[in-house]
């Protein structure tokens, strides 16, 4: 408010016009990532004004202070922003003023009040990153007017959201749709989160070396020898996408959604991913009715999360639409 | 509307004045089982002025006849009901007034649209059964007052149910919640629903004879044998055990529950299921920020799904207690 209201009062003693920015209502949507900041500055309508992203390093809060340069920079640039949302890694606080947990990275994250510490003078939403690019893929990406989503980003670990009749699950702390941590094996290893053989040993980056016996070091380098033909590396990415078909088919069960959404980097793997995950979500799918699933592509790449911040921030909500 | 206009013009007529039970203003919740209808009559608060279980044999549609005598009965000696509810197994239609799916059983069930049917002044809500009894359950049960809910049945099969953020999930086909058909084991066989080695399949009624090679007709006798320290029957029955604590750590991770309710018939083993499931949920927990789920056990019993449906016909809504 007093941005607005200092604006006013300058445009009055200088004498100066509104700018064309400055009429433009707009909204903008910052997502904390694990090594930068993407922000977008968007309409009511979605449309983008602005973009940028700021690489950081993890060390003494740098990427604090480098989102609140840029949010400085916006408000001189294009006047007070209608609403600013955030999301970051880790749990979301239950009044969404915060992450409440994060152990372990961004040191200084957890508990920090963004709308405090961005002097914003209307609520700042804070987002769980995944729960961020799902909203943001309903808004304006893949899953436009869909209201039961269900999405998988493939990457270092298997991270996930949910969308269930229009209502993004959020749960008691935080934690719904971490939907990379359900068991495929119950006699594997238990992962980070106690969970027993779960999706992200079985597709996770992070675990390509152990998975492999040290073959490959990437899963782009065991996609890329699947693609060639590669026998070992067929084997091994063949029960990659079956463990992830067969998650899909066990969620299905527990989320019954219309479309399933797959983003990350290991999506670009491309139809060597699509194809036979097609084929394993079908076997495993409960058809009631004859109903399928579709299986689709995220479209919002890695601003999926900033342009979900954005419509947290809107008050875009789809059990309304 | 035109029974309570009929019963004023009567007692115009006749110079009766209202009796006691005319003047409770009353819900009717009934609930079709396999074999038998359950019906309670309750005040808004949730106070039981009446209850009947009504066994009935699947032919020639005897259930829906026998439902309305009954409301015809308590209309008679209640006064017109202020509204009713339906629960039944099956998927409820999106306009809630059918069970949309229900293949192989009752049949005549699907499309019947009871509030034509049973001449309802108000439409009456048609509800899934599971997600009938986790109504029931959050309204006047073990889980009052709670928002985020996971509810297992354990009995023939294995049904669930699941509220997040106050909103009962129902999905795009109103499936959401069918919490016995996750993965456990991979590599096991694919259930009635296409789910490989599901938890159904471990812990189901159903499959008990095929899971004991014989050795055990039921649950009930198996976990008998355990209690007196047969060890085949604690091996077993252990096995049974872990797999549904780790498909409720599966579970935590997606729906993110404060109360994890337990019940069906299976549920009676008291201490002997729930001892070593609170040691496997705890071993299989992702116990963020220090978070445990709580391990309860359903207090309705086979009248869960008929509160339920009351409470769906008087417009509770967790979300907005």
């Amino acid at each position: 408010m007093r941005a607005t209201q200092n604006q006013r009062l300058l445009r009055a003693v200088t004498g100066q016009r509104k700018t064309k920015s400055s009429k433009t209502k707009y909204w903008i949507g910052l997502d904390l990532g694990g090594t930068s900041i993407k922000a977008v500055g968007v309409t009511v309508d979605g449309e983008l004004l602005r973009q940028r992203s700021l690489p950081f390093e993890d060390h003494d809060m740098e990427w604090a202070r480098k989102i609140r340069t840029l949010v400085r920079g916006w408000r001189r640039a294009l006047g007070e922003p209608a609403g600013i949302g955030l999301s970051a890694p880790g749990l979301a606080a239950s009044n969404a003023r915060s992450i409440a947990v994060m152990p372990g990275r961004l040191l200084g994250l957890e508990r920090l009040d963004w709308t405090d510490y961005l002097s914003s003078p209307t609520p700042i939403p804070v987002l769980n990153d995944a729960h961020a690019a799902l909203l943001g893929e309903v808004w304006r990406g893949a899953a436009r007017g869909l209201r039961n989503v269900m999405l998988f980003t493939l990457g270092t670990g298997v991270g996930g959201a949910a969308m269930v009749d229009g209502h993004l699950l959020r749960g008691a702390i935080g934690r719904a749709g971490h939907l990379g941590h359900v068991t495929v094996d119950w006699n594997g290893p238990r992962d980070d989160f106690n969970t027993a053989g779960s999706l992200e040993h079985f597709m996770g980056n992070k675990f390509i070396r152990a998975r492999t016996r040290g073959r490959f070091a990437t899963t782009h380098a065991l996609v890329e020898a699947a693609g060639r033909g590669d026998a070992t590396a067929r084997r091994i990415w063949d029960r990659s996408v079956r463990a992830l078909g067969c998650s899909i088919g066990s969620l299905i069960n527990v989320l019954d959604p219309d479309a399933v959404i797959i983003g990350g980097g290991i999506a670009r793997a491309g139809e060597l991913l699509f194809e036979p995950l097609e084929r394993y979500v079908r076997h495993y799918e409960w058809q009631a009715g004859g109903h399928q699933a579709r299986i689709i592509r995220a479209e919002l790449g890695d601003l999926a999360g900033a342009y979900g911040s954005a419509a947290k921030a809107l008050g875009f909500d789809a059990a309304r639409e």
